[in-house]
């Protein structure tokens, strides 16, 4: 062992012994007769003292010699230090080094290894291992593995099995684009990477497995959006015998258990709303409800005027702003500005300013007296010193916008504070939604959700309608995790992919070891997936997932530290059965 | 939820309780007036009893259309059986039923779910998930996960932070074959999928994470031999500032507490041997030293007469076989019909008997005498009563050859009992071996491993006589973990990819990232990685690996159950920038 302690390790109570230090250099201060050095592990940091009068000459000189980053072990013994530093567990103390040895030199990083860097992006992530010598980005990696820890100690406790289901699987072209790999052994012939593990975990419920978790990769190739990963990793679950509110009651209980463990944070029981509440309420299956600003539907108190704009609109709705009655003219036209950039896309705002006197100033005084605006005011629960903005136009369109406008001022106003934790239950989510470019309903979750048996019927005449036994766990906006009950018979699932638009044959191929599987008898199941590293994320109080991933890749898919991926040989091709095709 | 109790959980003290069960028929016995149903699910079995005078009319009439394997829920109360099951927990019990409810009918499985079933290997293969409700594979699966559990907190414990680095990284044609992963955003690039997280562990060690692990899939492109899969679990470490001992300190108190925890086995301190000792003791890497038979070399014993065979041989070496003198001419002669089948390779066999009355009785008496073969016993420590195998010949081919026999016989005789658990260290492996088909030196382990400081003089004299600082834990003649104490500098890595036919553009181009990172201040460090499906096998009695993994690939890396790998589409193949060439 290179070293009888760490670096964060020693105290006042330490004081004489003889200890062997080993770590990195993070600082020198060379005062001529004294030489001071920070060394640092992960554990901490611990002044070293080399002194003229009480160090080895020749120690000295070679402390003189010290760069940023060297790797050193120290032997010295634990004396007390002269100016204390409170900032630092061990900064009661300082080692009076006797011996030192340079266990590697170092050349000079190219950006320091302080919490605040000077170091770019770019500059971190293709020198990820000096980034993670960081304690934002080592605290982060540490903070997960204490989130997986709870999370596999609760499951486990709870009866669950974790079971490792196999990562080379069978492309299937429903959902996202699958990463393939080409088979040597099996010429002109390809496994897929999971998308993720559902498939298998509703057979580990055929085949009994009644509580299954696993804590596993999962892989998509999509373009890539900012924070997005092709490889990320998901709390997969699965019960059998279980309705919805089995599962939700389970999970439930994990998230405040993570929610107590990890940030000490006591939770009532997880409030609940519908797909289409949510919509109606937030403009978003997402909402965060860590504050208030619910949408009021205004059509009712609007459209009794000449006010074509409104008239015209399928849908009017606002949001009172807190205190906003105070913005000067030109921060709400900032604010309709934002609004109508093409990345939120309204084409105009209505404002309402709800003075202290209590009469209303608003945009459109033209159209409306006081009394409608107050009206207004009323369902829009707007109190007095607040602003009313309010989006017109089609529904789904003018539900996102004033989403958009909902967060960024919420965001601007400090009501998102990392540290308070609003989880939330959105359920009764749609089973199909319609997809304009290929001009059929897809299935919303996946083809494998159940429908709510009382909707059935309407799956013919009014297939949007159709609520399915799937929910979503929301936390601060995001959401974490997501499931559903599964279909777990062949006569529903095959309906099914019809209605998805499979030929029986192309069901077959594709899921028939599935629908298979359901004539030997299968349960009722249901489960729910969390995305970890957004989970970790949120719990760690951030919100880019690549601070808690060890080695991310960048928004081409690459990961720069190592230059992935790359060319491979022509003997590798050829074993493989392919060729380029560029 | 379907169920209030499992059926596994019933006893005496729920008599008259309500219940409400759920599982599958796992078999009917029909006597007319009265229905026996055992009902089972993952946590046992419980006899429901349908009966004419208590049971409502049509709940019997549908109970008699139950078949094996349908999925049912049951109410009723728990009544005392009139006969008692003393094989089951819930022996004492049985449920009167008064509801029941068909979730799921099923069709007649293609093989019985009993402990010992008719169904095939290829079969149970095709339905995993038919398999998976046999207690045999579902108890190896409950089994795997929670050595997993224990392996996880046991490193938690001890400060290791479970790191997850990355499936889709960079292929490197060193050692075995990767599988790689055509790059749809990065036109004729492929990734690799790791064969372990070799250099993304050393990288943590580089920042500054200095107890790592992660238990991760690993994937090798390799041609199949019986009980190996294309994707594997390994149990992966790194440690750093520290030195082999503390590696074989660490991960020998895993191991103990895992046999403690999971076997209740308490084990003295791991015996060690060199891998030159082993070679010369067991003529083998990975002893099983549960039992003896240890190789006597007989060299100096045996050629000192006319008999030529042992003349020419490299090495002479003998084991006694506890009671082998009793065996017919017959037994004997099949033992050498057995090494001299090609899997062995043996051109004979030489034997002594050890006699009751102390004497001798030889295959080759007319060379040698009492005297002689009295020496032989000596140095083969063989008994009255033993029989002495003798095999002469190249030296590294007759030891590999008498170490088949040493561990057939041991089958034979009963001496490799699964519930005995002998762990063994091996080290100072070799750092190079001799490949013939390319007619140079390869890294035994890896390009990584730290050569020993004392033999790098041999590098150029000598290379096969430089040992390494390389170690594997053995477990009843099983390697199930290796490891070693790795390069942490630059000048030493470049002189090993130079030493094993890098081109510094080669090493540049696959390692670049790594030699960079030394660099910039690496601590020594070393690890170890444990074969996960292995040391579960292992621990769990049995030595198919496969048995232990929820879905195996078969022998050409097929699953059969999804029946991947597949072919896929050309838009596929299109968008991936490659096409078939078969």
């Amino acid at each position: 062992m290179y070293r009888s302690h760490s670096c964060g390790e020693l105290r006042a109570s330490h004081m004489n012994t003889e200890v062997t230090l080993a770590g990195w250099v993070q600082k020198t201060r060379d005062k001529g007769f004294i030489i001071w050095v920070d060394l640092r592990d992960r554990y901490g940091i611990t002044q070293l003292i080399f002194d003229a009068e009480r160090t080895p000459a020749q120690v000295v000189e070679k402390a003189k010699t010290l760069g940023r980053e060297f790797v050193i072990q120290v032997k010295g013994h634990v004396i007390e230090r002269e100016s204390k530093n409170t900032n630092i567990p061990t900064g009661d103390i300082e080692i009076l080094v006797t011996e030192l040895t340079i266990l590697n030199e170092a050349i000079v990083p190219p950006f320091t290894i302080e919490n605040e860097t000077d170091g770019g992006e770019d500059l971190r992530m293709k020198y990820r291992y000096l980034d993670i010598r960081r304690n934002p980005v080592k605290n982060n990696l540490i903070f997960r593995h204490q989130v997986t820890m709870q999370v596999r100690q609760y499951l486990s406790d709870k009866n669950f099995i974790e079971v490792e289901t196999p990562y080379l699987i069978k492309s299937t072209p429903e959902g996202a684009r699958d990463f393939v790999v080409p088979s040597r052994m099996n010429e002109g012939q390809f496994y897929a990477l999971p998308q993720s593990p559902q498939t298998f975990k509703q057979l580990l419920m055929v085949g009994g497995m009644d509580k299954y978790f696993q804590i596993v990769k999962c892989f998509r190739d999509e373009d890539l959006r900012a924070d997005r990963q092709p490889e990320f990793t998901q709390i997969d679950c699965e019960m059998a015998f279980v309705t919805q509110e089995d599962v939700l009651t389970v999970f439930e209980g994990l998230t405040r258990h993570l929610l107590k463990e990890i940030k000490n944070v006591d939770c009532d029981e997880f409030p609940r709303i519908t797909y289409a509440e949510a919509m109606q309420t937030y403009g978003n299956d997402k909402p965060d409800i860590r504050f208030g600003m619910k949408f009021g539907e205004l059509n009712k108190v609007t459209q009794h005027k000449d006010f074509k704009v409104f008239n015209d609109a399928e849908l009017v709705v606002g949001i009172a702003v807190p205190g906003g009655a105070s913005y000067t003219r030109k921060e709400i036209d900032k604010l309709i500005e934002w609004v109508k950039r093409p990345q939120v896309g309204a084409l105009g705002m209505v404002y309402v300013k709800c003075n202290d006197d209590g009469s209303y100033k608003s945009s459109v005084d033209k159209f409306y007296n006081q009394e409608d605006l107050a009206q207004w005011a009323k369902v829009t629960k707007a109190q007095t010193g607040d602003l009313i903005c309010i989006l017109s136009g089609q529904k789904n369109k003018v539900r996102a916008q004033l989403s958009a406008l909902r967060m960024e001022l919420a965001d601007r106003l400090g009501l998102r504070n990392p540290e308070e934790f609003a989880p939330l239950w959105v359920v009764d989510f749609p089973l199909l939604e319609w997809d304009d470019e290929t001009e059929r309903y897809h299935a919303m979750h996946h083809p494998f959700t159940s429908p709510k048996p009382e909707d059935i019927t309407l799956l013919n005449s009014k297939p949007g309608e159709v609520r399915a036994n799937a929910y979503d766990l929301v936390l601060n906006g995001n959401e974490i995790g997501g499931g559903s009950i599964r279909i777990h018979d062949t006569a529903t699932q095959a309906l099914m992919f019809d209605y998805l638009g499979f030929t029986p044959d192309e069901a077959k191929a594709q899921f028939g070891f599935l629908m298979d599987a359901f004539q030997y008898g299968a349960p009722p199941h249901g489960g729910i997936a969390f995305g970890l590293d957004r989970l970790v994320a949120i719990l760690g109080g951030q919100e880019t997932i690549r601070d808690f991933i060890a080695f991310p890749k960048n928004n081409n898919g690459r990961d720069v530290m190592i230059d992935a991926p790359a060319a491979i040989d022509n003997d590798q091709l050829k074993e493989l059965h392919i060729q380029l095709d560029l």
